[in-house]
């Protein structure tokens, strides 16, 4: 696939789908096929997203609206994008993505009551460019998730069943409705949804 | 004027016009007159907030982007409106504040090159009130500012003499289109600037 040269990717889901190993595997066969790729996490990877990352992030921060959280992820975004993102799509490089706007509309769009067209409305005014050129969806349910998170959780990890719950469905949603997003089932081995992440990989970028 | 209880004023105006001393005289002003008052200075003042505003304004983030630079300023705003602003309000108190929108119209949207007409457009998206009652722009010339400003420059201060200039054409372009807000000539002594506040404010609120 020489069309990943140049192109935008995102993998995205629920906390606990598994994204960064997937993320990690994803690069690894992209550079394999001879492609020059770089990765980012969303929010945070430069040093002004990382300083907002810690402010979203912060168990401390309870009483943060859920405007003020939509606007952070959006900041933090937007520096991504110009620092980072634009410069390496313009040299031809792949960039694949740990979250990005579907993360948003899931989150605080669905989850969180503002609204997934709001989140749109708002992403059309504020970035450059919405939507990436194949966005996947890890897709996991809520035990499952759980019981990959035998960690110490943030701000946004500790929000409760019935919000990850929402946010489940959020990303389920979005899919439906967006078709350059495909869904791969997260439950899975490892490998099995490797193969799942590739499969959906060609059928929207071939 | 009973009309200032429950009243949303605002302050605003280029770096070194003066904007601290007025807001104190305001208030002060508006407790002679019996009024419950309180004061905030966007951004910041919250805690979620000042973070914010710490990141805005550390002179090494040269390289925020201007629409990182514009998020994050809604972001505290939208904070502190759901935290403090709102609550006041519906207390019946007074409330002003020093800078709001408008300070975004000139700064980001007009100097900063993003469009006023798209910063009024996130803000439309993002805030639950973008107008306050009464938008008091305080102009004053470049050189005069800068001779007030005998201190360290934060990194917006630090922008130049052509931005800044950009900055009072802001303002001022904005206040042609919006009849709720007034200028008042910050170049005066500190005593007729306050004449001029009240006067422009009882203009507008009555």
């Amino acid at each position: 696939m020489n069309t990943l040269a140049g192109k935008f990717i995102v993998l995205d889901g629920p906390d606990g789908c598994g994204k960064s190993t997937q993320v990690k595997r994803l690069v690894q066969w992209i550079q394999q096929q001879g492609v020059d790729v770089v990765t980012y996490r969303d929010p945070g990877d430069t040093r002004i997203g990382e300083l907002i990352r810690e402010i979203l992030l912060s168990p401390e921060h309870d009483i943060m609206s859920t405007r003020t959280e939509l606007l952070l992820y959006m900041a933090s975004r937007a520096q991504l994008w110009a620092e980072k993102i634009q410069p390496a799509l313009d040299q031809g490089q792949c960039v694949v993505l740990d979250r990005w706007i579907s993360s948003t509309c899931a989150y605080q769009g669905y989850a969180g009551g503002d609204g997934i067209g709001r989140v749109l409305d708002l992403a059309e005014s504020c970035l450059d460019r919405i939507w990436p050129d194949a966005t996947i969806v890890l897709d996991v349910d809520l035990k499952t998730a759980s019981a990959r998170m035998d960690r110490e959780l943030d701000r946004m990890e500790q929000k409760g069943d019935s919000y990850h719950q929402r946010v489940r469905e959020g990303f389920l949603r979005l899919a439906e409705h967006q078709p350059h997003i495909s869904v791969v089932d997260a439950t899975q081995s490892v490998e099995d949804v490797h193969q799942g992440v590739l499969a959906s990989l060609k059928a929207i970028l071939v």
